[in-house]
């Protein structure tokens, strides 16, 4: 089964990780990149993964999607704070039968290209990893890597199932899932507290959790975001907090992707983590004071 | 008029400038610091003042509160951080005719002498400086530096007067009040916005006001202090947010020192700045949930 060729819109850690790794096992790949293209197409991919390093040159990269062609799979990872941007970027590769896959953090991606090209042929992967980007063109993948890939509009798994064994087939773990708007959910139940306070305060995963005032603080962020869910009509395992708090220990000193942003003076995606989240849980009657805080810091330390 | 012995109760940055001064003028000061004694022994204070540099060598100092001679004024600068050694470090220089000056920050200072030595003799003073100790026995004075002087248990300002006297004598401003409560509430209205977001954020002040959403974070902040203190029957003046957040611009980036000490991973004065402000205020029956929130998000980043 082929969905070549592939374009992969948004060359950041994500997107580079995930792209290389089909290019590497013979998919037609091709990469826009604005930033990061020259550098690219001169030294070409550069990964260190636990699961295996590897070099991808030569390198099929754009620094305008207009000189692609256009894709039969296009694997959208650019940042949530490039939302304005998403349409004029992907449309020039956008053809008939094209699938869009929003690999990419938080809420409210996938309406975007749903309004714009229509709701079927969007799907969404949610990536589990620590992965950054060191350089241009070089990736560092230091721990787990699965992708949950969902449609969008239906709980239909077919075409899901058919991007997960792609990327199987291309050493990473990835599942079909019907509920996706429930698996983005509950990466939030992570990624609220740890990118959110990490953010706003400077401190990586284990300076969280340093402090009983720290850990409590986390547990009470996570409860506000299953509250959340729980009145959206999506539920999660019982233990969820305790689980994620131990898995997170596991992690040591982890930089998340938004503290680093901080720290690099890079724009920070508070809208697709909080500002959406924010939106629905109060559309559903619910308040959410500390993910209210979070954003209120956040803007202060330099936001959008 | 002469209170000497005078014996200064911490060299930190504040004791040693304000001590300092008063022995360039003549008086006979004692100096205790436990980390610094040596230092200043061997190399004296040297102060770079924007009202005057100088050098106080040789230094009379101690690293034990039982080698010094029992004083006539004793100036407490000790961290309130430093709050279960107050007693402990001060019994021994206690003479009959003693007078006992809190030069600190916070709530809950004067009240430790108080019950320990009797309110009768206990005094606060209240700085408005920009200083910072950049070594042992190194300290820099870059702004401002008036005190404010009053009674702990009476509204009587012929003591404090006295006081304010001989700083003057000794090139620094310095005024009698008759209400040492409400300026300490006063000075809290910048402190716990500035120290507090300052250190949880890891902001200085210019960063602080960098953005729209943290001047209303600011000024939200200072409106609770503010009606807290109402609740505690004390008032200010109408235009005071306003009014701090114009002089706080012209401080430029100016790092206030609890932002300077979660740098350094050193102490900070939590409870005296943030836990007992919020006691009196709830005594009060007034909610002060962004001081809360600024409590807990410091003890998060790893206070007391």
């Amino acid at each position: 089964m082929t969905l070549d060729p592939i374009a992969v819109v948004g060359a950041g850690a994500v997107g580079a990780y995930y792209g290389a790794r089909l290019a590497q096992h013979g998919a037609d790949v091709h990469f826009y990149t604005r930033s990061d293209a020259a550098a690219i197409r001169e030294h070409g991919l550069r990964v260190q993964s636990f699961a295996g390093d590897f070099d991808l040159k030569p390198v099929q990269v754009y620094d305008d999607t207009a000189k692609m062609p256009p894709a039969r799979l296009i694997i959208v990872a650019l940042k949530a704070t490039a939302r304005r941007d998403y349409v004029r970027l992907v449309r020039p590769i956008v053809r008939d039968d094209s699938i869009i896959v929003c690999l990419q953090n938080g809420l409210g991606n996938e309406e975007i290209f749903a309004d714009a090209f229509g709701a079927d042929r969007v799907l969404g992967a949610i990536a589990y990893t620590c992965i950054n980007r060191i350089g241009p063109g070089q990736i560092t993948h230091t721990a787990h890597g699965k992708l949950r890939i969902g449609e969008f509009a239906s709980r239909r798994t077919t075409r899901a199932q058919q991007l997960a064994d792609l990327w199987r087939s291309a050493q990473v773990p990835a599942d079909a899932v019907e509920d996706l708007r429930r698996f983005r959910w509950h990466k939030l139940v992570w990624n609220i507290p740890f990118n959110g306070w990490g953010a706003a305060l400077d401190l990586h995963t284990a300076a969280l959790l340093a402090m009983p005032t720290g850990i409590q603080l986390v547990r009470d962020t996570m409860q506000e975001v299953i509250d959340a869910a729980a009145a959206l009509g999506m539920t999660f395992e019982p233990n969820i907090i305790d689980d994620q708090i131990a898995k997170t220990l596991e992690m040591a000193a982890y930089h998340s992707s938004m503290q680093l942003d901080r720290q690099h003076r890079r724009p920070m995606e508070i809208d697709a983590i909080f500002g959406e989240p924010i939106r629905q849980a109060e559309a559903a009657g619910v308040k959410v004071p500390l993910i209210r805080m979070i954003e209120r810091l956040l803007r202060t330390v330099g936001g959008e």
